[in-house]
């Protein structure tokens, strides 16, 4: 059968994606999923929306008849202006989290072949979406401050692109911020070579230091920027809700695309959202969340200059989930893990391999830190520091 | 920007998808969309499974770990079983909703320019869906007992075919149940032709009278067909749940491709709809459901004998939610919609234009008797006939 299918499948079926989920022994320590910590969920309060919606007068259970879908795009339009990024709530789209309009934003723009430029390395499921367009990719280096611009223009000035993804806060993998000189750029970047920009912003929301940067959005006078967001992290993910903002002519485009996909979110799940909004204090909440995940950053922090060999590299994240190991570019962080980490010492991350498009890459590693106890913390970053020592003097003989 | 989008967006953007949504127009009698009577919803067991499930011990907020969908793929499993088709709760995978199924079976399959056999006319859905992977399209017949089958062995013959769409039961948009026969000669075609074969049947459950007639699926002996089934019309749309079935060779290929779209279905959704089909009379309620609509058939078959004129023809469902309109080939019922029935009698259906790739056919429409009352499908039709005979004279002229 496997040549009857669409070439697209060619490159879908190597995404790696299956990576972010957990394992099935006991022992492992798993650095892996971008999962939020479950204690933090408002269960209460999302129990109570959910059965406030679901007792009410008009029932959330049927498909959508238009317009269900306007008082939560109100509150989200709130939430971006708060936020200093102004959408009017008719160019907010409501979609099935994020990865949906990673899909559809791919769906709408590219062809195949088509010039597609990510950060290397990017988000494993943004390129899971993107492989079945079946674009060509140009990957831009990731820095401290964000990706390498230079490296960009040089690959606008030779190439055709047509969209750039980035992730400026806290980015996934490497828990990086773009700054403000960087995002001015990419902005005119994208203006003078006439590009589109996906703004990919699961994690803004959760910062635990330092003082938040416009969004690319707010700095868009073109309509160049194709925000997204979610309330996966922020919420609970088995919400699936998420949203998109785009310009007029791209948005109505959108829609028709997410109705062949899907035919539409749930009203059901969209009108609890918007009654959690509506009734409880979101800011306390993201509040409670980013003194939560503070503190697990600070141990993760901690665990790593504590344990981790000086051959071994880490970011320090101002927010988001994610630190990124580095190591020597001779080390093999996935066969280190597949020989020693996962059997001998029961702790696994995201080798860096399916993070980047050429799969060239392999001496990094995300290391989330939001899903797991401070003591997991603490013996699963010795436990790496152990197995990487190993690795390291297995692969250096 | 129209010209930066990528080539599919030229049939997606007219598929005429949105016809389904209700008009806002305070007087009109719609009978468009395939919207399941919203007082039919087993509200309070639905709230009583989703206050379990969130109330339970394990929270359901979370992402997806691996296993939690299996309870309900067992249950899904057993209701395939109770009706004579036999599937591993391994080879189910749950959708968003059947839309879902249909975007990634194509999305697996279909490279630009591939074939694809569609009823003529069929689910607008289906061809929105379909759309964005650029097939080229094979048109077949519908007659009262199903597809033209000697029309679909000239196809297969003279062109390459990859996939079959069909809806065997209580077709969207006729009505219509392939027989017996039939269903047996179309397993053998794609037996010899080497083509697979997607079985849509949400509508299956809802038969008003007759027998059942074995799926596609319980006589495919080859893993050809690929069996959609949904939630939407025995339970409530919100939850956007369904499934497909397929065999382990296209089983991971198209759960790989899952992933890239909206990563996961809710774990929220999968485990109330479990909880609902462990704790409640699913069949009981389908027997309602059967009762509640067998009523409206009957109002609609009445209403049409009554008052449509003699040169109006329509089919006699014995299930699902839609008749089929057809009038002389010379009168265009989407433009007499427009001019008449819309503005002057304040009646619409789905007319035949977009439910058919080429959008060569107008003769035809779509009339939903599901979601309204009987009082107005009495009004309603009574409307359609005073609005068709002054449009067939006007067209006369």
């Amino acid at each position: 059968m496997e040549e009857e299918f669409a070439s697209r499948v060619s490159l879908t079926s190597k995404s790696g994606l299956n990576a972010i989920y957990p394992s099935r022994d006991p022992e492992m320590i798993s650095f892996t999923g971008g999962f939020p910590d479950a204690n933090l969920f408002p269960t209460q309060e999302l129990g109570n929306s959910f059965q406030n919606v679901i007792g009410g007068a008009q029932t959330p259970f049927q498909y959508q008849i238009g317009q269900e879908s306007e008082p939560l795009r109100e509150q989200i339009s709130k939430l971006l202006a708060a936020d200093g990024t102004q959408v009017s709530p008719s160019k907010i789209m409501v979609t099935q989290g994020a990865q949906q309009g990673l899909d559809l934003v791919a769906k709408l723009l590219i062809n195949k072949g088509d010039g597609l430029v990510v950060e290397g390395p990017t988000y494993i499921g943004a390129l899971a979406a993107f492989d079945a367009y079946e674009p060509t990719y140009y990957t831009v280096e990731m820095e401290e401050d964000g990706m390498n611009l230079a490296d960009l223009k040089k690959i606008l000035i030779q190439q055709q692109v047509k969209l750039i993804y980035t992730i400026p806060d806290f980015q996934n993998p490497t828990g990086t911020v773009m700054s403000l000189a960087k995002r001015k750029q990419l902005i005119e970047l994208a203006n003078r070579y006439n590009v589109l920009i996906i703004e990919d912003a699961p994690y803004r929301w959760l910062r635990y230091e330092g003082k938040s940067l416009p969004t690319l959005k707010s700095l868009d006078t073109q309509d160049r920027v194709i925000q997204l967001g979610s309330f996966s992290k922020i919420l609970a993910p088995a919400l699936r809700l998420g949203w998109l903002t785009a310009g007029k002519g791209l948005f109505e485009r959108l829609q028709e695309l997410k109705g062949g996909s899907d035919l539409e979110t749930s009203s059901l799940m969209i009108q609890t959202v918007n009654y959690y909004l509506t009734h409880y204090d979101l800011d306390a909440h993201l509040n409670q969340l980013q003194k939560s995940y503070q503190v697990k950053r600070n141990a993760m922090m901690t665990a790593m200059e504590n344990y981790l060999p000086d051959f071994a590299h880490y970011t320090r994240p101002q927010g988001g989930f994610f630190t990124w190991l580095t190591v020597p570019k001779d080390l093999d962080l996935e066969k280190i893990q597949n020989s020693q980490l996962k059997p001998n010492f029961h702790v696994m991350m995201i080798p860096s391999t399916n993070l980047f498009p050429d799969k060239k890459h392999c001496n990094g590693a995300r290391i989330s830190f939001s899903n797991v106890t401070l003591s997991q913390i603490d013996s699963g970053i010795q436990r790496l520091a152990n197995g990487l020592s190993s690795g390291y003097q297995k692969q250096s003989v």
